[in-house]
């Protein structure tokens, strides 16, 4: 069985045709890159995963991260993906040159850390964080402090977390009550502890430098009150070495896949010695925290579309080797005399690998747009461009999050399908695909958070203007395929669906509009997989009229560009429909999850 | 936490009010039982189930079933399960006086099991096999055979199994090879393979029985050429003692869940001393055995919705007693200083509490249908009766089967998100039950097999005589719906998706009648979700009339039956809507899943 995990070239075909990478380094900011300089780039990374990687995916399953006197254990190769990913560039391509960084779109990264998660999604997130991470201190904190962290960051020698939950807390970061104490020397003592901790500790990297929430004595209540703090594992001292403190691993989590990523529980200061730095302005850390999570909630997205790409190509593969049953005849009878059928013949296999194959690369796509239009905000020459994108990102990040996620456990599940009773064995690799990609509805904000968010804020904002700038965009893309005979059809039934959500939405608004905002977002779930419907047919159509483009050109493999156009049908034909009934259920308006004065689930 | 993973009351409530057990009783066939024998048997079960089961769930998924030197080793309950569960009549409940039985009604001993399963579904499966394979004896085999094995069976003395795949062959018993050699001595010597055998291989019951499918030398190509044989692990002597049969364990099955319930893979006569006798007649092994098929059916459908039971009540409890977050007051806004709410207060939780119990309390009361069918048919008075209630449980049991399963999926991935992080931690047992139900859309014709089950054998038959009987018994509970002022929305919304069947089969039926199999069943899997969901809005309508009905009467548990009409609602609301948009795909009538010449997938 060939070991494949993601095919290259649709990804290159993602990232270059559907989404104009090429054009993107016309812009100044990227003016030291073409396409051979990116491609060297993603292809080492490839040669990188393949070599490194993957190799090591069933065995980091097979013998997780565990928590033992003190310490987190870890795989070895989480010292490879730091250093010499560290090397290459996975943790700084897209920061500025200023700050140590590549320069490289934000594209080009996605690209790189979806072929690492594609591989082995147990070990990209240990760089991920310290992206994440060196961000916040870049973006925020002080040149001191910036010189004294990145560039360790950078390089991979010193990981990095993002410290946000608490045990009594959860996803309720108003209650947190990790305490700051104030001291004369420009520092502050923490106290308090930290739970689920993704890369919270490990024995290779020589720091590990936390990003923290805590409370300043004094502060207000609620989310007012929580400012952003840096808290090293071990503080630098003025001999440039290192000294402990005071950061305890006091347990960790095991779980139900993602083994070989720790998760871990953290207590600071247990013995009044751990120091931390202010990072910006007091009280304002939800506020920097967030503008971090838009990266963070992209890079969930990223991870679940590349396990399902690869849970795709595992299911493919067999699919395409395991002989079993045979075709009906015109008689609907079964000859036992022929020779059994590849199941990839059975059109329920194919059903199911078509699924797969539409959600997984529609969720790519969806998940480099959001990349490209974070690198079109970042590199805009006018504000109102710069408003633009930025509003187009913030509409489409709940998106990007969820719904690779939620069709990505879907996905997974029909490879499971494809292979049958082997699906459930250990022996094989889809089951560990599934068990893997359940985190991806809770990590960075749950499915339930990410549906408020679209409705309750993305959809109403400014008066439903985000919602404007992106249906202009959907429009765009509508009048195009418009233009093509075997495109309209698609092109007119989006048409009609954005009509839909009009809909939808007249009957929805008024109950915001009368405050009552607890019925209004009551399905907001439901009303995210009836958006992202629409997005991802909206992501397919356009990958549909590139491939009808290069089509007619006959300048690209034809294999690949009907491939495509298969997979668009699918989800046009499959998928689509559903927000028929899914509009029916928002517009019932019911109140049935509404608690009442007695509670029949109590 | 509370360790409730079943609400007994809510059992009681699905098996006498709704589904009449106490009037089933008045047969004569059950003149032994009142109510009272009824409640002691199935009370014992429950007492058995949270002394013995319950409390090694999680323990035996943490120490699986292993395979070491020719040996499955399995955890010590499985004797508890067969020995002791044996004496109080898990294995021989439902089964005729003259055979040993208890000749209870089978409505009965499928709540029992459904306890059980609910309690730790990694055990009662060694018994359900058993009572399998014990029954393909006493309706086939001969008084010889019966006397020798079916009374250890039936105390649980000794296992049975039904081994029917092969490595090369999967779910296509055309294509098996085991092969059975004719003897003179009235025995065959059997040689060949069989994979995926559950509870294949134990070391505490004595024997083995396994129900094995052959090729008997020169039979027929095809399904027309298989036999049925009973084959021993160790065949009884003439002095009463057990000699070993030549049937060898060489190896497991390691599974992403089920852990406890071996699966094992076995070869019998490496050492040409494997006898085998003959079950009925020649070559019939196919027939035989699908008449048990309809059992062990049932028998997944129940362990799935047993399973999606336990974690509804896991979830539910979770949520009764964790705070997080707050309510949104009328300003849109949280205010930090108030206490935070208890989850169970949010909507969207609230949302995948309801889905999970509407699908699987609707699920138990379809299983429970399909019980008392079977019931209704075994005690039938006349021909017509018995054609008729053998007709309404042969067209529901493709959904019997599937929707618990993938419902089920779906209703414990709700479950897992309803705990957020600790929903994947290995600490709470969401995540054993998620791993542990994947396994039912597989086993016994996976949901690909069953759709095309219902839709290419079952609604077809007769010229739709099956579906016409069935629409019957759904007119009837909407009529009486009708006459309820709080209950004819939901009769009219259920009375109009019969209209839309209709219309769908419409547009599906020439398909068939011009012979294009292939694509009258390319959709096949789409029409099992359209269809369930209109089955299982009939059972809850079902719950709905009688809730209503003990609530007007106010002579029940008020706090239940009120629940059961806030699921229903739900059911019909939130699930039964997404018809639509299935019959919108299924109307497409596309053929993007047929292969065509250039096959864009392989």
């Amino acid at each position: 069985m060939s070991n494949k995990y993601i095919d290259f070239e649709t990804l290159k075909f993602m990232l270059y045709e559907v989404h104009g990478l090429e054009k993107m380094l016309d812009k100044k900011r990227f003016e030291d890159y073409d396409k051979e300089a990116i491609d060297l780039f993603i292809e080492s990374i490839k040669e990188f995963s393949d070599k490194e990687l993957y190799p090591v995916f069933k065995e980091m399953d097979e013998n997780p991260a565990y928590y033992k006197d003190g310490k987190i254990h870890v795989h070895e190769k989480v010292k490879t993906l730091m250093y010499k990913g560290g090397e290459m560039g996975i943790i700084s391509a897209s920061f500025d040159y200023k700050d140590g960084g590549m320069q490289m779109p934000l594209l080009a990264h996605t690209a790189a850390m979806f072929i690492l998660e594609a591989a082995n999604n147990h070990l990209p997130g240990y760089a991920g964080l310290t992206q994440g991470a060196a961000e916040l201190i870049i973006h925020f904190a002080d040149e001191d402090l910036n010189k004294k962290y990145v560039p360790n960051m950078l390089s991979g020698k010193w990981g990095g977390t993002m410290c946000l939950t608490e045990p009594q807390a959860g996803s309720s970061l108003s209650d947190i009550t990790t305490k700051a104490t104030r001291t004369k020397n420009g520092y502050f003592n923490i106290s308090g502890q930290k739970i689920f901790i993704s890369a919270g500790d490990n024995h290779f990297t020589e720091n590990v430098v936390h990003l923290l929430l805590a409370r300043i004595e004094g502060a207000p209540a609620g989310t007012k009150g929580i400012s952003l703090f840096i808290v090293p594992k071990n503080r630098p001292n003025d001999t440039e070495s290192l000294d402990f403190n005071d950061v305890n691993t006091i347990g960790d989590f095991q779980k139900m896949g993602q083994k070989g990523y720790c998760t871990s529980h953290l207590s600071f200061g247990d013995n009044n010695d751990c120091r931390a730095w202010l990072v910006g302005e007091e009280n304002k850390g939800l506020y920097y925290m967030f503008l971090m999570m838009n990266a963070a909630r992209i890079a969930v997205g990223r991870g679940a579309s590349a396990i399902a790409t690869a849970a795709y190509h595992a299911s493919l593969n067999y699919a395409n080797e395991r002989p079993q049953g045979r075709k009906l005849s015109a008689s609907g009878k079964k000859n036992p005399d022929e020779k059994p059928s590849l199941i990839i013949e059975h059109p329920d296999v194919r059903r199911m690998l078509l699924l797969q194959k539409s959600m997984s690369e529609g969720s790519m796509s969806l998940v480099f747009l959001a990349a490209k239009y974070y690198d079109l905000e970042n590199t805009a020459e006018t504000k109102e461009e710069k408003y633009k994108y930025k509003t187009l990102l913030d509409m489409i990040i709940p998106v990007a999050k969820t719904y690779p996620s939620e069709a990505g456990n879907i996905s997974v599940s029909n490879g499971i399908q494809v292979l049958g009773g082997y699906g459930f064995c250990s022996d094989f690799i889809l089951q560990q695909y599934y068990r893997d990609i359940r985190i991806s509805s809770i990590y960075e904000g749950t499915t339930g958070i990410q549906s408020q968010d679209l409705l309750g804020r993305k959809i109403t904002m400014e008066n439903g203007k985000g919602l404007e700038l992106l249906s202009t965009e959907i429009i765009k893309s509508i009048s195009k395929a418009n233009k093509d005979d075997d495109l309209k059809i698609y092109a007119s039934m989006l048409s009609e669906k954005i009509d839909l959500t009009q809909k939808v939405l007249k009957k929805l608004m008024p109950l915001a509009l009368k405050g009552d905002y607890e019925r209004f977002l009551a399905d907001a779930s439901v009303f995210m997989e009836f958006f992202s419907l629409i997005i991802i047919s909206w992501s397919w159509l356009d990958i549909g009229i590139v491939a009808k483009n290069h089509l007619e050109k006959n300048n690209f493999d034809q294999k690949l560009l009907k491939g495509k156009l298969e997979a668009m049908k699918y989800f046009f034909l499959y998928e689509l429909p559903k927000t028929t009934g899914l509009a029916e259920i928002l517009m019932n308006l019911s109140d049935v999850t509404i608690k009442k004065e007695e509670d029949y689930l109590s």
